[in-house]
């Protein structure tokens, strides 16, 4: 379903022999209107990949008809070449839709092409390839080419990702990329979503930064932060509904949070999900600062994978925030046994069962009443082999 | 040599049983005098051990007549009875001495007597196993007790860790602990620093906080900061000789660059010793951010695991921060070759080598002249082995 679910959209994932392995790299979503609203959320990395800093300027025009993502190389930190070869993605993207005779409404610009792309980093592209595997790909165009597309977007991803959410006569759907260097701060990953609402590329940009702050935003694998990480929504109109802005924000939350989950799910090596939730924090940024203390904390991470409550890492985590709270009022919860009450030792830590994938810890700052959730993964010995074993 | 190679101290390191394996586990360091001028840094960490609250308030009145330390046991987190426990280890540190006829000097105060402890977090001490080490300890004070002390302070240190510079007529030397949780932004793990000069307490206090600033707040092994890092410096003016401030000053620098190099190379399961340089930064401040990004990128300290010279990973790390620096002017050189030139790629990375186990990493920001030096590890397999393994 993916990017296709929605009406108004069709898609293709192809090979383009970027990838060496033959695997599937090269992906096209393109918007069949009659609307062509988009809106863009992008890494707050200062340094950013070629294909950021062209779709941020695409995005300005709040219209998107296609979007063309590369697996096989970043294209960042490649200078004006790389920047160049963007260009010249996009540009070959219009010319063969249009040639194709896909131009029902009025002809695809290279202005309105939206390139990601995600690899290696200082690489720059294979061109000739590429340009080759946009012709292959325009070719294959369906209206039930999402999961080929969502495939051919894979890097170390062990699955695709997709989700679909659908209301009263609307759709929204998306896809997804990403396993390794995700981090917050930022729209994390490769995302792309499609709805068949009728909405004002303004409204999409209110609901994306609202959904990405609470979902992709707060999903935290490893602390690295990516040059290429995108995620955009676009929305065709063919459904001719304008759903009340609530309802629709929700079923973009919802997605991005599924999307989310599964990003975790597949992270790079990892054996557990950890769900760090802090509660009573005196505000939501003090809330998420903590959160992603712990979340990050290398030490807590191996220990979650030994399967040992060491709630003192967690306190340890704790205690280099900013966050308002004081040592002796400090509560934490794994997997529902509070082992740490008032700072100190709490119920027996013999009783917390770690057997299983998902661990959830709950730090209580003791200190007001806003909450955060962030997601992490344990650190594992896998982790290391798949990122020293290879250049990725 | 260690803390007894300056005149006027004597050391002595036991078994305490405190540790369940029977290693060495307590460590005594006493300053016979004549003067008793000592000055301290501690954790940046708000969650603070109990025997950090101690020893903050015994340091404010700038004399410690002893210190006192455990491994086997942090005494952090542990209420108000932890608080109690490490009183009453001063307390009978001061008993057991003066006992001993050990009161040349007035007699101890449990108020002049420095407590550290090691260990695992959370789990209170046993105290009568502490209290009857501490008349064993007493009871094999000497001269030539520094290295048994630097001895009973390891934890997972596979070597003892100390130092020691001779100038004219005076030393300084010094013993540490630390194989994990070492990270900036306070003085790093157990450190007690010793000298024979004959100075002020303030004049203590200034060496030791311009020495760690640049020293063991600059190694960063896993970004995990702990709740009992202590660095202390006593002078017991033995020599009789009161050296130039600037003299003294680099003395106290070289024994701290000393030790905190061997905390890197001693890191838990590291296998590459790995030298951050930023150079033209704006500020000393914006090397030192940048500096610390990098070092804590875990996708590039797998990368320098795996010999893979992976400039990509510098160059998001370093995006990820607030200096100063335009993206398309940085320069990094790995083992001496500048793979990244203009934020785009620079010379052949097929000419790095990288078959041993220091590895040098320069960063240009080519935004000023302003420098700053991190140390850290490469993220291996064994680390997550290590502290996933069993609590500590």
């Amino acid at each position: 379903m993916s990017v296709t679910a929605a009406k108004g959209f069709t898609a293709a994932g192809i090979a383009a022999g970027i990838k060496e392995n033959g695997n599937p790299d090269l992906a096209l979503v393109v918007n069949t209107g009659p609307r062509l609203a988009a809106a863009g959320v992008f890494t707050s990395n200062r340094v950013k990949a070629a294909p950021v800093l062209w779709s941020e300027q695409v995005l300005k025009g709040g219209e998107v008809s296609a979007v063309v993502l590369n697996s096989g190389g970043a294209n960042a930190c490649t200078g004006p070449k790389g920047f160049q070869d963007t260009h010249a993605t996009a540009e070959k993207v219009a010319d063969s839709l249009n040639s194709a005779g896909l131009d029902d409404l009025g002809g695809h610009a290279p202005g309105m092409v939206a390139v990601c792309s995600t690899g290696l980093i200082g690489v720059l592209l294979p061109m000739d390839k590429l340009k080759r595997g946009v012709d292959k790909a325009v070719a294959q165009l369906s209206p039930h080419g999402g999961e080929k597309a969502a495939i051919a977007i894979k890097t170390t991803d062990t699955v695709h990702k997709t989700s679909v959410v659908t209301k009263d006569g609307w759709t929204v759907g998306g896809m997804a990329k990403g396993a390794g260097m995700l981090a917050p701060g930022l729209a994390t990953m490769l995302v792309v979503l499609t709805t068949d609402a009728d909405l004002e590329s303004d409204v999409l940009d209110r609901a994306l930064r609202a959904a990405t702050r609470t979902t992709f935003d707060r999903v935290d694998s490893d602390g690295c932060m990516s040059t290429n990480d995108t995620v955009l929504l676009l929305a065709s109109g063919a459904a001719e509904v304008t759903p009340e802005y609530a309802e629709f924000a929700e079923a973009v939350r919802q997605v991005c949070d599924d999307l989310g989950q599964q990003l975790i799910r597949d992270a790079e090596g990892a054996s557990k999900d950890i769900k760090v939730e802090v509660v009573n924090a005196a505000t939501e940024d003090d809330a998420v600062e903590v959160g992603r203390s712990i979340a990050r904390n290398n030490l807590l991470k191996c220990a979650i994978h030994g399967e040992d409550p060491n709630w003192g890492r967690v306190l340890s985590a704790i205690g280099t925030t900013s966050a308002a709270f004081e040592p002796d009022r400090l509560n934490v919860a794994i997997n529902g046994v509070w082992v740490c009450k008032n700072g100190g030792v709490g119920e027996d830590r013999d009783n917390v069962d770690m057997r299983y994938r998902e661990v959830h810890i709950v730090a209580d700052l003791a200190a007001g009443s806003e909450t955060a959730t962030i997601w992490t993964n344990d650190l594992t010995a896998d982790y290391v082999h798949e990122n020293s074993a290879y250049s990725s």
